[in-house]
């Protein structure tokens, strides 16, 4: 099973409204499939130049390390040298922080992640909690 | 005037639209504003990983230099060492090749561009166009 | 279906023996996945530092752009700075020459991609046909 | 003395029986001789696309600087701006922690290193001993 751009459209909407609903901050929204390939990228109105670069570092670095963002955050405050040459080893296009989130099928596998950036790490998570739910996948934060 | 998310999706959906009923291989669109700030990605089922970067190096491209692809391409065939220096300078992201189109406003002010890629260049643009013009705005291949 | 590390082994053992049977000049073979990720490679001994990264440019090269290494050479031929910003999108981790072979199921799906270099490119690809055949799959050289 | 590609199957097939045999998760090996050249990489069903890059970091670290994996990690807790510089250098192919061994021969000299990423650094650092006890070779853990 892969992840479809059909399926990509619905989870991204889902996620932005709850950032609506929610009255949060405007969010950037990207998803990536398991090779870690952009699959879908939408920013809202009224955002830094650099949104759509953190949300992306957020869904390539779960996709690339196989750990939700929680878990690539608790390796940067336990062992910072390890996220460091993560980092490096991404050309600088990781960040370990939650609002990254992986997108398994019922059976577990990685399908991809998706990453939203905007408002608090965790209001960011919250909308992409939404987001996989609303198209009947499974999250993980890493938590 | 700057460019809204939901004008970023209209033009989108047009371009995308085009690709389906001339039946192009699967296309890739990413938009980015004056900034340089990508707002929009979105790529179809049945694409290389490389597709939303390379569709990105087009639009890109064009903001940052503030010349369509037509124009990027002719000063790579005649300066090669330039276009080298400037896809040097923008951390080699840039793809110098038609298929990327700037996005102007009514009085010719540059709203940003749209990168498309997936079918041959030429074809690339033509989605890119029936984008812009969807939108009701003016579009600039650097022919 | 994806590749599993037996079939990259059983791949790889094959087109290295066919080098053997042929007298060719020691080979390094890369085996990435369809998500670009390295799940094998082996340098046989006389070679040169660079030549698993040699190997890798084919294979990786293949999987980003979806296409066979005699399909980027030819890109390579006829627009120079087109593959010129393939390769910066890459981090110049691209080799445009034969001997990278797309490695297909019995659909047409991509598997991954086998570079092999050290010998001719052209014999490099000879081994990489023969390693591709040996495990049932089907190979797309971009001819 | 020089590593052979006989030594490292050998040493790599060792090093992945121990992690089966312990019921760790899917590992990825990486060898690399004493020119810091890549002569072996295997990774096992199931992993994340990154986990090759990290098992390179690991083994071409320790050949670069000269010290086994865990002095790295020493050098990172201590000194982390030179280890931060270290990293440059190797344009960012260096992984300090854990599971980097290098490779000796009966009289010290260094032939290598082998790279294991997969399960806990402890436990990576555990197969990369059994793989290199397994061909008769000496190891330096740098601790």
């Amino acid at each position: 099973m892969s992840l479809s751009l059909d399926t990509c459209r619905s989870l991204a909407h889902a996620a932005l409204a709850t950032g609506r609903e929610k009255g949060m901050k405007p969010l950037g929204v990207v998803i990536v499939d398991a090779r870690g390939a952009v699959r879908l990228t939408l920013v809202e109105d009224g955002n830094a130049p650099l949104r759509a670069d953190i949300a992306h570092g957020k869904a390539f670095g779960c996709v690339m390390v196989g750990v939700g963002g929680r878990a690539l955050e608790r390796m940067a405050k336990e062992r910072p040298h390890f996220i460091g040459a993560l980092g490096g080893l991404t050309k600088d296009r990781l960040t370990p922080v939650p609002g990254g989130v992986l997108i398994r099928d019922a059976g577990g596998a990685i399908l991809g992640a998706v990453g939203i950036s905007g408002d608090t790490s965790d209001n960011d998570e919250v909308c992409a909690l939404a987001g996989i739910a609303a198209v009947g996948l499974k999250a993980d934060t890493g938590a």
